[in-house]
């Protein structure tokens, strides 16, 4: 197992993982019907720097790093992370998050914040809270789940310093 | 005095409202030393619908409307006011966002939320209490003030419907 950069040639790997979530429409804020290319190009953007979660070859996850804002807001990092739905439930996700906050560290970001946890998306908030995330914001009905209709999003933070 | 959609006319009479915002560093997070074409491909982005504030043919004012996110976010907007330095403390900033209100209900978004107020920048803050915003995150030390080195950041909302 290992996460490493990742390059033009995970594209495919990375669509498949990606597409799945996107077409659900229920965590993240991307439009449903968004196609590949423009979803690569929100995953590669020229702010982010991306990796993927790779294990005898195959990628299971992914994650891109960016500043959340600029300018005055730069020292605060921003981070998707999305897991393979074949490999759901193994800690991926927990183990791409550990890596990014490394990382964070690494370039000198002093915090990491998250801008839209949907409310419903209780494994993700409760990973995000055992890895030392705080709810510091909340949205009412600032999300628009297919099922659940609108629903809260959540802003988690956590200090890097 | 009328609030109007902006043209590419108004290019100049913009970049001299932005421009003093943007090298004081002290409200927004674009970057100090953004140039004219950045700040104007940021304040007129695609999915940005651009106003100004016009007197006597003298534009005092300008704000940018648009979705906060897209897919199952896009139902609440976002908005980004900037005031002439010549034109503080005449309730211009107030116009605006009242006619953003109105605009954005037209267009049929249930909320409006502001990202990143500095939680410093009293006026604006005071501003969006009294019309219905409510803060409803604090993002503690995201901003960097050249002043005052590490603020909070507020996270502000107000429901449309």
């Amino acid at each position: 197992m290992a996460i490493r950069q990742a390059t033009s040639s995970d594209h495919d790997a990375i669509w498949t993982i990606l597409e799945p979530m996107i077409r659900a429409g229920e965590t993240y804020t991307q439009p449903r019907d968004m196609s590949k290319k423009e979803a690569l190009e929100y995953w590669f953007a020229p702010e982010k720097e991306t990796f993927v979660w790779e294990e005898n070859g195959a990628v299971q996850g992914t994650y891109f790093l960016k500043p959340n804002q600029q300018g005055g807001g730069a020292h605060v990092a921003n981070c998707g992370y999305v897991t393979s739905a074949a490999a759901q439930g193994r800690g991926i996700a927990r183990a791409m998050c550990l890596h990014s906050l490394e990382r964070a560290k690494q370039r000198g970001f002093r915090a990491m914040q998250f801008n839209f946890v949907v409310s419903t998306n209780e494994r993700a908030l409760n990973l995000w809270l055992g890895l030392g995330f705080e709810v510091v914001g909340r949205l009412p009905g600032a999300f628009h789940h297919p099922e659940q209709g609108f629903v809260d999003a959540l802003v988690m933070y956590r200090t890097l310093v």
